[in-house]
Formats: structure tokens, sequence, C-alpha cells
């Protein structure tokens, strides 16, 4: 085989894989947005095929000879190219070690579980979801070896969603967060609470829909690449570096529901939109990992959008959203209100400084899951003694405590610690902005272009071509899990007055 | 080869050829409803490889085997396995005809020609698409040999857009349409035109939002497998018959507009709807013809939706989303507003009694274009030559002439007759109706649940298991063009008075 000619073939493989998952997400984009709603099966025969097509093509020994055939020829390719190389090597090499009829089988138990959760959570009836989750679990013990067969299984499957990461170095960020977090949150329970009921006047849809485009604009998002549109729970979906769309869910009864949710999900297309083009179509195309696009995401909504600056640039205008429901409203209280710190039940809801222990308890129920010390019929009992622990709460029912996530009925266990490392990362970032140009003189203006030109440089361009450990050392140095502590523990100890 | 195996891998084929269509179907649904402006790129690539995917499926020798052993044991398949083989042999024999370059050459072709048109209507510069509608001719000139070298090539074409329709058929269905109707034409022509200004009063889109989907309701659309989207030109696109999508145009001042648009696609989507279940994820699915599925929308949108009885049955509820606009208006005034017919310029703004003039000026220019005897630059002239003499008016610019549809850049040609016939079926359609029960006691009523189920019985449940002329004879008998134009005269002279 010529080099010029297995080059192409590389090139032709990455076309097919990006069309087909380009397809996919096109068929789950539309069935979260506008889809009728019972037309699930139909949409379930496409996704099958070109599931099955995806994994024809990523397992066919001749993609494997092909792999090989560039892996002896490393020193010829550009640094693209052998990136390429590397992630699909990677990818071909997992698959194969996946015997097809486990394969098949975990594609169909995921697909059940799905309904299964649902059912459960509505019926608050964890007993139910029991036998899928053990299922679950043990698929996921077991997939571990084969993802990464040198390491332990959680290691393996947090390695899935962040490359490089693991339990110790969790628990070295966890054990920080936990240390220093906890007692503010103890001290803030014994303080008052601001008032926050002005975000809960009705807000109507309409006005809100003008809003969010008003909040994009400030984003600096271009709307010609990048689109909004409405679903239940809001997410942020790229087709490429130029078609990337927002969602969000408006709650007449709560203004900053929806504001926060198109900030979060506005930072994630901010990445995706600055990926630079010679990764688009490729392996490399998309942001590189869970931890470093939530860094970005979180960064956006709570340490630039949750900041007085921000607040006081926009509330104006955001006034004339709203005339009648802010005119007794000033920006200070509305910054106080957004930042109102109370433990609570429900992860999605929770606010900048209690967020990370949500992420904790999951963390730690996952680390022994999947590490075989704990019993899936001990989850609820685990849940509710750690959301006591570190939160304080007590939970009522798993409804609200261990059923109330998505992720495990869909597979995904080492998901979760990425969000609260994202916000880790975030503040480190936001702390190296500080120390290169003044950040907030312009932010206080409503000029975020160059938090946006930074981020740019330092993170969003790369795509997949840098690992997440580089882009995480680019642009924010050694990681030190203080750095975000500090930041919290300083914001908060100003707004309650501890 | 066993028999078992064969129709298994014929299921196999049909269901991976349906994967595609979805995926390519999302992605066009996706790009005119709700995807940002320029995002044609990426979706172009996802598009190009699913299209070459489902060529190469339909090219592979081995599906040629396949049918082909099917063909021998026809006896021993079921009507719709039968059916299914020879749908896909045709198709199969068909592109087996068309040389890879010349395939590859058209299908490039179309794709620049789209824009090529665009740019040409929006700068009224014939001019600069006649080169390229020049390749057109010529590729079709060609390909209708490929289509069926049996027949002239203009008859080639037209069979692909409706099995068993040439000029023979259709030079016998416009002689009447051009008899009966021309004289009318030219008799509104003295008369007073009736009082429509308010059709074109302010109509808060809002409100008419609410109104599509009331009328959605009455046309006994499920919503929960059927919803409508706002684009530009106003479509209906099906995945299956749990899962089809209308599309419309609100106008802000032109209530009748957006109106008669979703009774239109509302037709449409009824058929889809209401097709069997054995015959989804195959060839067979969707409505048989675009000349039967137009006899479904426009004998929704015209038949019932400009009949007095139906305009009756709605018009106390469409004063209640338009109180302000319509409080002077009475149903009568409104059945006239939209009955008004004067001849015009655009064929999608044409009534019901002047369309299908519009559309034999397309017919008579594509049967000398193909048939070799008018050269596309005489296209404008010939074309302007045809709307004085059919319709009266004359045409001032090539933007509001030739310019105006975009099927001939598509590479449609023998498409346009469809829509006359669907309106000549469907005058049949409802004829036999009335013969074997009361139509319009329970239209008046708003009632159009009988209609329905009888279209269902006679048409749509079939999809494409019977051939466009059985489902024609099934529910028009013999066609007879004299029934559309008598239903037409009739009409427009108890209108107008003549």
């Amino acid at each position: 085989m010529e080099l010029s000619q297995a080059l192409e073939q590389l090139a032709a493989l990455q076309t097919k894989l990006y069309a087909y998952q380009c397809a996919s997400s096109s068929l789950y984009l539309d069935s979260v947005t506008v889809a009728p709603r019972d037309t699930a099966q139909g949409r379930g025969v496409a996704l099958g095929v070109l599931a099955g097509e995806q994994h024809k093509l990523l397992t066919d020994p001749a993609v494997g000879q092909l792999l090989d055939f560039l892996d002896q020829h490393t020193e010829e390719l550009s640094q693209l190219q052998r990136r390429q190389v590397e992630e699909l090597g990677r990818n071909y090499r997992q698959l194969q070690r996946i015997p097809a009829d486990e394969y098949m089988a975990y594609a169909q138990l995921t697909n059940q579980a799905s309904d299964v959760w649902h059912k459960a959570k509505e019926n608050n009836d964890f007993a139910s979801f029991q036998p899928v989750l053990e299922r679950l679990v043990a698929f996921n013990q077991k997939f571990a070896g084969y993802y990464d067969p040198d390491k332990v299984p959680y290691d393996a499957l947090l390695g899935e969603y962040e490359r490089g990461v693991d339990m110790a170095y969790l628990d070295r960020f966890f054990a920080a967060v936990r240390e220093k977090l906890v007692p503010v949150i103890h001290a803030i329970g014994k303080k008052e609470q601001p008032d926050d009921s002005f975000l809960f006047r009705h807000y109507p849809v309409e006005a809100q829909r003008k809003f969010s485009d008003y909040l994009m604009e400030v984003l600096g998002l271009d709307r010609s690449h990048c689109a909004i549109g409405e679903t239940e729970h809001p997410f942020t979906l790229e087709f490429n570096n130029k078609d990337v769309r927002i969602t969000t869910n408006y709650d007449p009864h709560n203004v900053a529901s929806s504001m926060y949710s198109v900030i979060h999900e506005g930072g994630h297309a901010k990445y995706e939109l600055n990926i630079r083009d010679d990764v688009q179509y490729t392996c490399l195309s998309g942001g590189v990992s869970m931890g470093v696009h939530e860094s970005q995401s979180r960064l956006y909504e709570n340490l630039i959008g949750r900041s007085l600056p921000f607040i006081q640039a926009i509330f104006p205008r955001m006034r004339e959203f709203f005339p009648e429901q802010l005119s007794d409203v000033t920006a200070e209280q509305f910054y106080r209100a957004v930042n109102k710190a109370q433990p609570s039940l429900i992860r999605t809801e929770a606010d900048e400084l209690t967020y990370c222990l949500h992420i904790m308890v999951r963390y730690e129920i996952e680390k022994q899951l999947i590490g075989g010390t704990l019993a899936v019929a001990d989850v609820p009992a685990t849940w509710n003694r750690l959301y006591k622990e570190y939160l304080g709460v007590d939970v009522p029912d798993d409804k609200r405590g261990c059923l109330q996530d998505s992720h495990w009925s869909g597979g995904s266990f080492g998901y979760f610690p990425s969000y609260a490392l994202g916000s880790a990362y975030g503040a480190q970032m936001l702390r190296n902005m500080e120390r290169e140009f003044d950040v907030w003189g312009p932010v206080s203006r409503g000029d975020l272009s160059q938090v946006s030109a930074w981020l740019k440089d330092k993170v969003h361009q790369y795509g997949g071509l840098l690992t997440p450990a580089e882009v995480v050392r680019n642009a924010c140095g050694d990681f030190d899990p203080t750095v975000y502590t500090d930041y919290l523990v300083d914001k908060y100890s100003k707004l309650y007055e501890l």
C-alpha cells in the first residue's frame, strides 16, 4: 500500500463516520425538540441500522490493517494524522476486545434501561430498576477490562470520559472539596437568606425567548452558525464547527432557569464553534473531553454569568425585556438571588457552591459499585446517608434521591466527576486570565470578547488535536483544586458575610 | 440459496434503505426548518456519503442476484413480497443502465443548479441559468432512455413520477381543461370581483399558530404522530406511518395563505398516516405517486376546504381566533374571498380554477424541450406567449415567469403534470363519495371522519402495494377529466353568476 493511498482511506473512513454521526445526531435532535410524541419506533429502526454500520466500519479488519500500516509510518505523518491514527487505533483495539454478542446485548440493555428507569423514577420504585442496574454495573465492570486491561475497572471507566483521570486524581480533588466547602455550607445554614422571590414571578415565554437572543448576542454566538431550540432537558449538539445547536427550557415562573441554561449551553457552543477547520469531519472534531467541555460551560455560566460585573452589565437590558417583573429589583439584589446557596436534593437545580457535593455523592457510590464493595440493593441507603453527611439534607424518596439522574440507565459510570472537574478547571483558567489581562473591566461593560479570545487560544481551537491533559495544562497549568475551592470560599464568604 | 434466507436479505436490504432515507430526511427537515443559515457545507458532506451508500447498496451485484432469485420464485411470494421484488428490480435495472460517471456528473449538476437558479431568479437573469438548464435537459433526454428504453424520452420521464401516465393520456386531459376552463376564465374577467381585502388584515402569527392546531384537529390529524413546523416553502415529509411532519409559512398579512397550506399539507399527511403497517420500512411505504398524493392534498384543500359547507362549519371558531379581524365578515363572504378567481403570474398563488392552466404552460414547454423541438434559449418567449394565450396575462419578467419554480433546477421534468392530474383525480373521488354517502351534511358540521374513512379505504391504506393506476381505478373508476372540469365550471358559474 502507498502512504498517499492509505491517507486517502483514512480520510474517507472518517468522513463516513462523520456522516453516520451527523445522521444520528440529526435524528436525536429532532426527537427531543420537535418530533411528535409517539414516533420512537421508526427512529429506533433507523438509529439501529446507523449504529450497526458504524460498528461494522470500526471493526472491519481492513481498518485494522490500515491503522497498523499508518502506525508504522508515524514519522511521515503530520501531527494531525498521527493523532487520528492514535485515536482510531485506540477505538479499534477496544472494539476488537469486546465480543460481538456482548456488544449487542449491552446495546439492547441500555435501550431498555432508559424506559425502565423513566418508569421507576415516575413511580418512585427503585426495586423495579434494581435488576437492570445490576446488569448495567456487571457489564461495566466487564467492559472496563476491554477498555483498558491495565487498570482497575473504575479507573478504566473514568479514563473513557476524561483520559488521564483516575481515582487517585479524583480522591485528591474531592478531599479538597469536602474539606474546604462543607464547613462553608454549614456556616451559611445559620445565616439569613437573600430574598429571591422576584425570580419566580411570571415571565412570559415570548419575552424569555427574546431575552435568550440577547444573551446569545452578549456571548458572541454567531446565529448564522448557532441556533437555539426548546427541549425538556437542555443540551448542546454540534454537527461541526459551522453548525452548533443549543437548547433550553422555558419555565414561565423561573427566569433564572432558562437564563443560566442558555449561558451554560452557550459556553459549550463557544467551544465547538471555535475549533479549527482542519479537524472537522475527523475523529478529532468536537471538544476533547467532557471535563474540558464542562469547564467552558460552567465558566460562562458561573464564573462569568453569576458574577456581579456581568449582572451589572446586562441588568439594564434585562429590565427592558421584563419591565414589570424587575421594576423593583436592583442588579445587586439579582446577583444575590442567583447566588443563593442552599443544600438541596436535586443536582441539576443545585447552586454553584453545593453542586460539587452532589457529584461527590455519585462519585463515592460509583467507586464502590464498580469496585464491587457496594451492592446495587444498598444504593438508596448509601445515597441517603451521603446526602445527609455532605449536604445535611434528608432524602424523602428515591425519586428525589438515587433515581433522579438518567446517567446510570444510559450505562454511564464515571461520567459525573467530569462536571465537578470542569468547574475546577474553569476556576484555574479564570485565575490565569486575571493574571494576563483585565477581565472584569470589559465584562462589566458586557464585553466578553477578550475572555472568548483567550479561551479560543488556550482551549477551543485544538478540538481533539491535544489530549485532555495537554489542554488542561495549556490553560490551567498544574491542576490545583484549591484554586477552585478558594474561589468559592471567597465568593460565598463575601456574599454571606461569614 | 434458501428462499427463507433470500427473504431475510430482502427485508434487511429494505430496512437499510429505510435508515438511509430516514437519515437524509431528518437532515433535510432540519435544514429547512430550524437549522442556522450558514450550515450547508457539513450537511452536504453527510448527505453525500448517505447518497453514496444508498447507491452502492442498490447497485450491488449481490442485490441483482438476490432479486433475480426471488423473481424466479414469484409463485411462492406473498403479494407484498412480489411487489417489493418488482419495484426494487425496476430500480436496480434502471441504475444498472446509468453509467456511474454520468450518475455522478448528474448529481453534481443538480447540486450546483439549485444555487445557480436561486441567483438567476433573484437577479431576474435567465441567461445565467440557460447553460445549466441546457445541460439538465440533455441529461434528462439521455436518462429517459435509461429509465425506460421502450418509450420516447418525455413519456419515460412522465412515467417516473406517475407510472402509467404518458403524453397521450395528458394531451386528452389538458385538451378538456383548455376547452372547458379557458372560456370560464375569460367570462369571469368581465365580472365584478368579490371583496377579499379582509384576508389581508393583520393576523398575528401567534394566533395563526393556534388556528393551525385547530385545523389539524378538524382534519383528524393525530398530533402524537404528526407535528407542524415552519419553513419558507411548505411541504410534508414522512418518516413512516407513525411519524409525519407538515410545515407551513405564516404571513401576518394573509390569513388564507397558511390556512390552506395547512389543509393541503394535512391532506398529504392523512395519506401517509393511514398507510398500512406491513409496508413500513420497505420500498412500498409512502404514498404511491405524486399524482395520487396531490389528489389527496388538493381534495382536502380545495374540494373540501374551499367548499361553503366546510367554511360555514369552521367559521364560528375561526372568528374566535381572529375576533377583531373577522368581526365584520360572514362565512359566505369568506367563502367568496377564498374562491376569487383571477388569472395571475405565480403558480403557487393561483386559485383553484386557473391553477391547471399554469401547469399546462409547463407541460407544453417540457414536452417540447425534452422532445427536442424547443431550444432552452426560447423558453422565456414561449412561456410568456403561453401565459398570454391561456391566462390572458402579460409576464413582466422571467423572475415572475419561467424562473419562478425550482423544479427544473432540481432536474425534475415531467413532475408538474402530477399536480393537475391530482386535482382531477380528487374531483372524481369526491363524486364517487357523493354517490355512496352524504358527504356535505357531516362536513357542514365540521365532521370529516367519513371522508377520511372512505379515502383510507380506497386510497391511503395501500401505500405502494397497488400501482398508481390501480389506486386511481379503485377510487375514481375510469379516468374522466370532464368530471373535474364540470365541477369547476359548475362551482365558478354559481360563484360569478355566469
